[in-house]
Order: structure tokens, then C-alpha cells, then sequence
């Protein structure tokens, strides 16, 4: 019995040798650093609409939803969080969960039948992994953004229902999948497409309703598209939507909604309120997407190798673990918050930084944000 | 393709015929129920400390975590929260997440090293069946409540790590699970015990610290407690809390929290304030205690199949789904909401009304409420 704290010490201990330990770095609300680690894109988690929705809803209803949806906690601001975002996505339905990763694992087991064959990118997100290994079908995991390996996989299994499941831009290297190519030949294969728009939903696409929204899929009826509350839209939470039938299965299965306490109402008002802002955010979405490019030609210039963004998300190649440890270190002591990406949370063997674009941070913050992250490269 | 969305009707419509459907009933604020439905045991989420706490923190940080607690959002308020339901469970140290679902993920997969047996009692949560599929351990299933048979499967796996999991207080029946024998036939066998303790936490043990510390085990090195923070508690979020070596494990190992944006800062803040009110709660607790007995004795005396309540949730058999469906309508048409389980949601064939005792309701309402429940009785 006692050994098991022994052997947690080990493994740690290992971790630390290989330059991997994780620590908790606690931070007040007025912290004084230019963020290029959260992912509040579009600046809406401190807007003061936001907030104010939120703040509303919180003293009308409470702090928690006090129950699963079914059973207690289906408020009117639940309801309307979901016409909105149905609305947004252009699907028939939206239904929100708690967090991003249960909604993720309840999305990919209402699509499972039996004999069904799940065709999964190599850099997909981990909850849509644990979505995979959840739902209890045959998993096929296909090289990154690889089209042709996506079509043999389905050629592979005829007369078997399949579902091709991607990241829409990626969470690691800021990349966008190939959705338009993807979904026809998961089409052709009779297979549905199961779309994470987590990173792109409010950065990218018509009124910024994502990826998939751009790619001209949205509606589809072969195409679900799940995202989280948490990211530009500055809350929490997440939502699959899709078709009217299949979010009805969802309220009647899902395991991760009907036996969870639903979102609080507040969060959920407040997330409503960020959608009619990310709606009207265009100008914000182009400086986004400026902002992006812009560090990547710094960095680049620099001599670092750093990935070619599709939406807000920008990665660049560090030595090694602690090299990329140290690294980030040495700007958060210049008040610059980068994220920092090390195995196993990398889908390759390479560590990394990770910016993430924020509207909330000032130009000339930015701009100096790139000149610490320059000097302090390993 | 189109065959699917047709598949799910198909399904849909079975479940009709067995009166197995489910549906969202919105609710506005002011919903002029008497509530035995939701888990707001205490009446906190409603409170003004509780709800003034949250809204500080509202005003403070926004919104949203705006990420990863490793990459973003491990804020202040995260940290004072987690110090706080250590000190009052008892344990080294504790981990919020963002739902009780994901900190049941967690917690199950970051017991599991190689061969390691789970012995999962048959009426334990969906979040504690579900962490056993994800942990990819072998999973032994026990009767409920059945020390002698935990006792028998551990016995059956000689020298092979062994992980006993149960809630406390069972969410459907809320019997208490025997903690003391499991804790003991555990130890015998050099066996760990998790103890979900979601429905305890708040509404029993010495200062509402729950079913753990009420049976003694608090700290105690071989036990890992986890719970949510949406009942009793009245907010969102999940915790595990347990020796400081697996809690580190946990920080640098735990997909559900690693890959899983914060809980927002302002429920961590309102939940920390709830603690507080919790904690000095003894009156509430044993008013708690004597109303679910009264309830169990009214609903006795007409007749009816009922649990005995160890803490505030009292089940009622229903003659079958439909009946119970009916039930839990007539009794909303009269102002009384309940709880309706039906298959597949309770542990065995039978269908109940599930009432939950929250200190918030006023007296001679939980009274008239309990002649409602008799009245519409099928």
C-alpha cells in the first residue's frame, strides 16, 4: 500500500530528469504581463458586456445550475445560449455541456453504431482521444492532415459506418485542416466528418463562426462541429451542434450531459453576450490574423523555426524540454506570457512555445512581446 | 450518410415506446417551484456571501480561466479554494477541475499503473464507470454494498495493485456505502479506496466534511476522495483531494485537467465562500437529516416503496417508467418538482422518483410538498 506514494515520487523523479515537471504558477487578476498564453483571442473574458450578462444572470439564479439539465438545471439562459449558437454555427441544434472535453466525449459516442470506424488525426486534441477510446469502436489514427491516408482508411472498411474526426486549426501548431477536402472524401465514402472548432470558432470564418462555417460546411448533414465557451468567447464550457436529430440523441444518451450539473447559468449568459460581440468582431478578427503573420516574420527572421498560422495560434521550435522550459521562464521575468509545450502534450517529439494571439494585449505590447521572446531564445 | 440521422429517429422512437424519453424543461429564475429535484442541499448557490464572492471575482479576473491552469489560468483564486477543501477534508492537499465528471476521469486513471484490478461497486456514478473504461484497467464489477464480494475480488488478485471505488452517499438510492469494511478489506490487501463522496460533501460529517472524514478515513494515506463542487457547495467544478504525491501526479499527468481550460475564477471564489457557510452548517445538516426521515415515514405511511435516507436524497419506486414520468409531471403541474429516474439511469430495472432535500426550502412547503407527492402517486 504505502509503495504506490513511493512510486508516484519515481515517476516524477523521472519526469524531472527528462526536463518535463509541471508546476502550477499562481497569478492574481492584475497581472501585469503581456499574455501570449491564454487563449482570449478576441479579449471578451474581461469585456464589460460580458461581464455585466454574467453578473445579471449570476444574481437572478444563482452560482451553480444546482443539477443536470434534465433533472433540474435546463434554464432560460441555457436555452437562448444554444438558439444563439445554432444561429451563429448554422446548424439545426446546439447543445452545451460543462466543459469543452465532455462535450467532445459525448460527440464522437452519439455518432458510434456498431461495426463503426473512427479515423482520427495523429494531432488531435486529448479529449477527442479519450472520445475515441470511450466510444469503444475500431480507432484509425491517420497521419497529420493527410487526405489521401484519411481516404484509404475509409476505403478499408466498405459498408461500414465511419466517421473521420479532425481539429479544424490545431491546437498545438496553429495549423487548419484540410475540412473542405475531408469532408468530400469522407462524403464519398458514405462517412460523417466530426469537426473540433475549438481555436477557430470567433477567429475565423463568416462573422467568425469558424472553420467549418468557412470551409462552407456548415449545415451539413453528415458534419457535427463541436468548440469550446472557453477560448474567444472568453467563458467556459463547450457545445456540439449539428442536426436536429443527432442533438436530440445527445440529450437523450450523453452520458457526460445527463450526469453532470450543467453550466452556471451565468457563465452561460455571459457567453451569450460574447457571441453578439465576436459576431460584430471583424476588425478584431483582421488584426488577429495580421498580429499572427507579423510574429511569424519576426521570428522567423530571427532564424527560429516557427509554424505558418491559419488563425491565432503560433508555434515556434525550441531545442528541447528544458531549453523550451527555460525559455519561457526567462520572458514570463520580462512580463511576457508564452505557453510552453513539451512531450507528451506535443503529437511529435518536439517541444515548443506556443503564442497565442490576443486582441486584448496593446500593438506596441505585442511588438515588444516579440523582441523578449527574440533575446531570450535558447 | 443520410441513413444515420434516420438510425437515430429509429432509436428515438424506441424509446418513446418505452416511455424512455427525455426532454428539456427551460427554466426561468423565478420558477415558483418547491425544489426536491436539484442538489442544492445547503441552499448556497442562492446565497448572498456566496454570490457576492463570485461576483468580486467576476469584476476582478472576467470571465473565463482563459486557458490551461499550467499554461494560463491557475489563479488565486484557484489556489485559496483548493487550500481550503484540503484543510476541510483533511487531506494533503486537493485539485479543482473543471467538472466532477473530468475529476472522476482523473482520478480513476491516475491510480492505474500496470495490472492494477478496479473493484467498481454495480451502483457507482456514470463519471466512476466511464474513468474505469478510460484507466484501461480490468474492471471487476461487485454487487452494491457488498464488502464480502470486494473482499472475495481482491482476494482473487494476489499481489496485483487493486483500487476500490464507491460513491458515499449513492446518487439514485442514497444509501451509504459501508466505508469503514471497504476501507479495512482494502488495507487487508494493500488495496487503495476511492470514495466518491458528491452527495456527502456538505450534508454529513463533523462540520459537513463528509462521509470520508465521518467514518474516520480523512487523510488517511490509502484514500483518495473525490467530489463535486455543484451540490452542496452550490456551484461548478469537480475536486480530488488526497496525499500530496498523488495530487503532484495529478498536476503533471492528468488529461483532464492539463488538456481542459479552468474552472472560471468566480466560481472557484463563490465556491471557497460556500466552504466557509458550509462548514458552519450543523443546523442546516441535522434539519437535512430530519426531513428526509419525515419524508421517508410520510411516504411509508401511504404506502409507497422507500429508501432510507443516510444523508438527502430519498428514492421512491415507481410501478415503471411511464408511471414515473406521469408522477414527476403531475407534480410539477403542482408547483413540486422531483426527480424522475428511469432506466438506464438507475443501477437496476426499477424506475423512482428522486426527492432531494435542500435546506432552502421553506418548512411548511417541504410538508405540503411530500402531500403533493402522495396525492399524484400512481
Amino acid at each position: 500500500m504505502a509503495d504506490w506514494l513511493a512510486a508516484l515520487d519515481r515517476r516524477a523523479e523521472l519526469r524531472a530528469k527528462a526536463g518535463l515537471t509541471r508546476r502550477l504558477r499562481p497569478r492574481g487578476a492584475d497581472d501585469a504581463v503581456v499574455d501570449l498564453a491564454g487563449n482570449d483571442y478576441l479579449g471578451l473574458a474581461t469585456h464589460p458586456e460580458v461581464v455585466a450578462a454574467a453578473s445579471r444572470a449570476l444574481t437572478e439564479y444563482g452560482l451553480g445550475a444546482t443539477g443536470s439539465r434534465l433533472v433540474r438545471g435546463s434554464t432560460y439562459a441555457h436555452h437562448a445560449l444554444e438558439e444563439t449558437l445554432a444561429g451563429w454555427l448554422g446548424t439545426d441544434r446546439a447543445l452545451v455541456f460543462s466543459s469543452g472535453y465532455l462535450a467532445n466525449l459525448a460527440a464522437i459516442r452519439a455518432l458510434v453504431r456498431p461495426r463503426t470506424l473512427l479515423v482520427s488525426d495523429a494531432h488531435n486534441h486529448a479529449s477527442l482521444i479519450d472520445g475515441c477510446r470511450l466510444a469503444g469502436a475500431e480507432t484509425h489514427v491517420t497521419p497529420h492532415a493527410d487526405v489521401d491516408a484519411v481516404a484509404a482508411a475509409l476505403a478499408g472498411a466498405p459498408g461500414r459506418p465511419a466517421v473521420v474526426v479532425t481539429e479544424s486549426i490545431f491546437s498545438v501548431d496553429g495549423d487548419l485542416a484540410p475540412l473542405a477536402r475531408l469532408h468530400a472524401v469522407a462524403r464519398e465514402h458514405g462517412a460523417l466528418l466530426l469537426v473540433d472548432d475549438a481555436h477557430a470558432l470567433g477567429v475565423t470564418g463568416p462573422a467568425g463562426a469558424g472553420a467549418v462555417a468557412a470551409a462552407g460546411l456548415a449545415g451539413a448533414p453528415d458534419v457535427v462541429v463541436t468548440a469550446t465557451l472557453s477560448k474567444a468567447l472568453g467563458g467556459a464550457g463547450g457545445v456540439v451542434a449539428g442536426p436536429a436529430e443527432y442533438v436530440r440523441h445527445l440529450v437523450e444518451t450523453a452520458r457526460t450531459f445527463i450526469y453532470d450539473t450543467a453550466l452556471p447559468p451565468a457563465v452561460a449568459a455571459g457567453v451569450r453576450a460574447a457571441v453578439d460581440l465576436a459576431r460584430a468582431g471583424d476588425e478584431l478578427r483582421a488584426e488577429l490574423v495580421e498580429r499572427a503573420h507579423l510574429a511569424a516574420r519576426r521570428l522567423r527572421a530571427a532564424g527560429l523555426d516557427v509554424s505558418t498560422p491559419d488563425a491565432a495560434v503560433v508555434s515556434v521550435t525550441a531545442p528541447g524540454p528544458e531549453a523550451a522550459t527555460a525559455w519561457a521562464a526567462a520572458c514570463l521575468d520580462r512580463a511576457v506570457a508564452v505557453g510552453c509545450f513539451r512531450p507528451p502534450s506535443t503529437p511529435d517529439s518536439r517541444s515548443r512555445l506556443r503564442l497565442t494571439i490576443g486582441a486584448g494585449v496593446a500593438r506596441a505590447d505585442f511588438a515588444d512581446a516579440l523582441e523578449v521572446i527574440v533575446e531570450c531564445a535558447p
